[in-house]
């Protein structure tokens, strides 16, 4: 099990009384950072942290802090976190703690912190940090088994799968935060039935789940990390929608793997929650009997132990009429990434195994994360069964794939026996027409 | 023809009278830019321009250049080049034809200028640009035919390869500039009649021979840009060494592409040719008559004519033991990006199409350049044919992939009727033994 201290405690209780609420994302156990500013104005971006509705302003609170917390909390103050996540787990522990401290019920800070609060609904968000360079791993052996079916019905899995983490390099220029819009992808598409291809709006556009994960600290190049040294350089988490089209993929992707198919827009949630605020969420790493034990540089005993994360997740999906007539984005489905196949240890040993540098502010996707049900697939690909099922709506809309004016809305929590439920907020983004 | 100006004249001499050799890379028609300081200094990285066997030094030179020129210079001054390639077409042209005024033969502003040269060999390089993405294409057919034919005999060149400019998303953070060295990448290599795959040190490391090509002015997300506009968002171009490891390749790039296998070590050229600089050398985009016709997006009258570039290009290798012997490289073999199956104006035109935006630095392999002949592969993949037959050096070594020790040295010119010669420089990064 993992060492917890005083900031994982669930009976903790802030003076911010929104924090307090049992179905806050941002409990005092949170804590999660991003890069904000006040709605609509020209402030400059700055880092804060999440705390009930509210949000910590870091640059104002930063003189609450001392020795290795406000190290950190000064590094917080620049318009991308890039600088705090190369500081390392040292100060990102000490500054959580001090916040921990800080913000708890009875503490002497609140006065002067009370002042550097602003209400999450009055602020807009960028990107947390620089991202140098973004991988899109393919962890859930249940997605990579029913989309290799779609696409190799006779050969679903590859026999590389259960030994290699597949990984491949996607585009860092078209990540955005929560609140992206983008027009539908054009591109060449070849129907099945004819004999060239053409180009046009994609007809199989889709979003794909994912877990997003950030560098904090990296590694020089030729010294590969190893597996349990992972806590040392990975930040935090946070949800991950990489937009898919799949018409597009299906005929450009070989050999070398999916290119305008993926890097049109990628959408990650404002709020990084961390990789210690995640330790209480921790669980067992499970393969099947049959399965080949990892390799050994994929292997520990520790890893293997509590490698996994329990992060329950869900797709939810607004349509235009459902805006319109002010209807909630109905559920599409839900899933966790404790099904991964690989754990983000993993992902991190096998990435420089080779001794690839990573840099603070990289981010990895961890591929779409469906579970073992059908129901639980992370794309519309996978529920509509490659666009054969067309999915009925609570509204009586159908959908195979996603339509102009779609908004996408995926959630994220933990919760578990004997700790807090913490939240990951939302990513949500928005389709809109192709160019004419 | 692309429309030349008294830059590109090649009856022009320059004071600096190295730059008046005939076999100079870097003649006054030339004036590529690249980042550099002195060998051994804690100076800062700054932008300068070659001239003969001298650099420009942009920073000192600076209070020479007027108007637009001025503007550009000064952000030459900077530690990347990034600003600089953001200011657009115009600017680049006016500090070139300054440049070129400037450094003429009975150029008033000589004597200023002399004390703003140093020496090449007193310099050291860096990257020109933070490359914020990097994108691999695979634009050579007489390689992708080759290689496809080693890794999939029955099918050696895919459906779609004729109709998309095929690419995949690379690695920025392993890109580093000429001089490199690396450590042989270790990962999961699986041989033919194993069982299960190991890990240990790469067996098959190669190199390819590309073009690599500078984006310097982006687009917004969403707006593609078209064929025709793309002389106004290609800054320039270098010598690109794609290391790759060839063994981790074939048992990791199925079904999302190349990762591990390229993503520890790519070399540049420090210095960037500019899309000016090359426009005497512009070529006719010769297709066979079999071939289909590029879609339109894909597709104008003015690139069809003039829309690829005649560089010559070439490998050279230097083994250790020839350099302990103090031996020249000896040359693996000869090659052309005129081959290229596709133009860079279609690269950037496919790149965008759907949407993706392109930031200043960013970065394309044009992909291993190979020839029609056998003799003219950029890879030792493709030379010893899968490492099947072994190739003889001058001094009798033998090699069919890459041993420690080994530098590998790329060059690029060119060289037509009616203009000057100009060159690349060159490429040398060296293999380091891997991790015991």
């Amino acid at each position: 099990m993992p060492v917890l201290n005083e900031t994982h405690n669930p009976d903790l209780r802030s003076w911010v009384s929104s924090a307090n609420s049992p179905d806050t994302d941002f409990p005092i156990q949170n804590l999660p950072f991003a890069e904000f500013r006040r709605k609509h104005s020209v402030e400059s971006f700055r880092g804060g942290v999440a705390i009930g509705d509210q949000v910590l302003d870091l640059a104002a609170a930063k003189g609450v802090f001392s020795e290795t917390a406000a190290i950190g909390a000064q590094a917080c103050t620049a318009s991308t976190l890039n600088e705090f996540m190369s500081l390392g787990a040292p100060v990102w522990s000490a500054l959580r703690l001090a916040l921990s401290r800080v913000l708890r019920q009875g503490a002497a800070e609140q006065s002067i912190l009370e002042t550097c609060l602003i209400p999450q609904d009055e602020v807009e968000y960028s990107l947390p940090c620089t991202i140098g360079d973004y991988t899109d791993f393919y962890t859930s052996v249940f997605h990579a088994t029913r989309v290799g079916s779609l696409f190799r019905p006779d050969n679903p899995l590859l026999p590389n799968y259960k030994w290699v983490p597949i990984g491949y390099h996607g585009r860092s220029s078209s990540i955005d935060v929560s609140g992206q819009t983008f027009k539908r992808p054009q591109g060449q598409i070849k129907a099945a039935d004819a004999a060239e291809p053409s180009v046009g709006p994609c007809k199989r556009l889709d979003y794909e789940l994912e877990i997003g994960i950030y560098i904090g600290v990296g590694n020089a190049p030729g010294e590969p990390i190893v597996l349990d040294d992972s806590d040392q350089h990975v930040f935090g988490y946070c949800l991950f929608n990489d937009w898919s089209a799949r018409d597009i993929q299906a005929w450009e992707y070989q050999p070398l793997g999916p290119f305008l198919a993926k890097n049109f827009a990628s959408t990650v949630s404002p709020w990084i929650v961390t990789n210690e605020a995640l330790l209480p969420y921790r669980a067992e790493f499970k393969r099947d009997a049959a399965d080949p034990q990892p390799l050994p540089y994929l292997s520990s005993d520790s890893n293997s132990g509590e490698g996994a994360l329990d992060i329950k997740l869900e797709v939810l999906l607004q349509t235009q009429q459902m805006r319109n007539r002010h209807e909630s984005p109905a559920k599409l489905s839900e899933s966790n990434f404790v099904y991964s196949y690989w754990t983000v240890a993993q992902m991190v040993a096998h990435h420089t195994v080779n001794g690839c540098n990573l840099r603070p502010g990289d981010f990895f996707g961890s591929g779409t994360q469906s579970g073992p049900e059908h129901e639980q697939g992370g794309s519309l690909l996978e529920l509509s069964r490659g666009g054969k099922e067309s999915i009925t709506l609570p509204n009586g809309e159908q959908r195979t794939f996603l339509e102009d004016g779609d908004t996408v809305v995926m959630r994220g929590y933990c919760e578990t026996e004997g700790a807090a439920r913490i939240g990951f907020g939302e990513v949500a983004s928005t389709v809109l027409p192709a160019n004419s």
